[in-house]
């Protein structure tokens, strides 16, 4: 494992590093942002997972979150969206192939290879983290559209693994919508009982474990009709007894505009959870 | 003047605005925050200038700082770091030319045409702020880098225009480093008592209004011995009694992490300033 990256930052460190992926077979970057409290303890450690297009950069340089983390003494770790490499099979267009892994293990050729991306996040990433870090095992994770619809299906999926989750804009029923239908159908193939485990309007219906949900979503976000419909996973957790907030925030967009003006209370929803445990 | 973007921040409006600046003989772009105040009042304005390779969006989408805006009522206005368009004369490296105005007016061809920088942020663009948005005529300046050279030489040369100053990393002596060397020799010629015009060494020397300057540094930035040297400016204002309050930030570099960190405290040192007076 190597560092790239290394810069104060209200009081504490953003750091990137880079290490081999056993999962994705491939070199992955992560960032980390480490509070000041990661000085002279242990913390606990929020994963955010980004969206269509994003690399481990997005939202380290515009959310604005280290603030909120240096406060409440978080650790926030930022995967990359996909496995990245010459090796890795790509796809023309920015919702399939590299900055588009939609945080599922891909069952399909090309993609099989290398876009693993649901054990990458669940297993490896944590692994490396709790071994090379001052952290505890208390995680979180949140994220934004298709990083969205990855923490809602990682923590629907993996009882145990959370203490908290929470989104902003997320594709909730990628099945049901083109973003998802088209990921869907190249990774997975035609079974629809496979999308269905990464689907988190269907697997909310069945959950074990009912970590509440925290959902924020711009009204003027240009992809709520076609893409997003968060309305489907808060019908569908209402019918199951499911605990979800979804809060619709009215005149924002799918920007970082809107994660920075929010994520300062989704950090002290993690926060209370991580630390009440 | 025509809006380009218009995004919902932290209770405001991050907006972004084209018009055709007849000081510069180009189209221009800058910035405007607007708070949650500017909704039924009018609220003082904070001009924000970028450094070096800059345009308007670097900041408004880095440093974090809508927040503190809207907490403390102020509007933030970020204009580009120089001419732009076909028309406008340019040069290789990133140091001279489009991205690198210096916030000066040259008087050297191929330059004078477009690059009048100075009188751009004092006068041209305070005029359509004030004209066309729900602000006082209560202004902040303060930057980065360059920025940081423009923010200091703005506010010393025009006693009045500002009730408040601050800078992170600023080009303190431009007529003693290269940065300034290169840029005051092609914008300026080589007359130096033209040079002394846009040094902040030179300027502090004989400045006849005294506003108290607050400057950021970090002791890790890797432009610190080259091309800053903010003691030099400190030594300048202790030996003719100007007040200057300069914080040397260990651990931290050149980048926005380092603005993020310490923008919330400049907003509220010109908040202060701004509603005291």
């Amino acid at each position: 494992m190597e560092r790239v990256e290394h810069r104060a930052c209200f009081g504490g460190w953003q750091d990137v590093y880079q290490h081999a992926s056993a999962t994705l077979g491939c070199v992955m970057r992560f960032a980390i942002y480490l509070p000041p409290q990661a000085g002279h303890t242990k913390v606990p450690v929020l994963y955010w997972l980004s969206g269509l297009t994003c690399s481990e950069q997005n939202f380290i340089t515009k959310a604005g979150a280290q603030r909120y983390a240096a406060e409440h003494g978080i650790a926030i770790v930022c995967p990359d969206t996909s496995p990245r490499g010459d090796a890795v099979a790509d796809a023309e267009g920015y919702d399939l192939g590299k900055g588009a892994g939609f945080y599922v293990n891909a069952t399909q050729a090309p993609w099989a290879a290398h876009y693993q991306m649901h054990d990458y996040v669940a297993h490896e990433l944590p692994a490396v983290i709790e071994a090379n870090f001052a952290v505890t095992s208390a995680r979180a994770i949140s994220g934004h559209s298709m990083g969205g619809h990855g923490a809602l299906t990682l923590a629907l999926r993996n009882p145990g693994l959370y203490r908290s989750v929470s989104a902003f804009s997320p594709i909730v029923a990628p099945m049901q919508v083109p973003w998802g239908q088209k990921a869907f159908a190249a990774y997975l193939g035609d079974d629809v009982t496979t999308w269905a485990q990464y689907d988190a309007c269907a697997l909310i219906k069945a959950a074990a474990e009912k970590l509440p949900i925290l959902i924020d979503q711009g009204e003027a976000d240009e992809f709520l009709d076609g893409q997003l419909k968060p309305w489907l996973l808060k019908g569908a957790a209402d019918a199951s007894g499911y605990p979800v907030c979804l809060r619709m925030q009215p005149g924002h967009d799918h920007s970082y505009y809107f994660i920075a003006s929010f994520i300062g209370e989704h950090i002290a929803h993690h926060a209370f959870n991580l630390k009440s445990v």
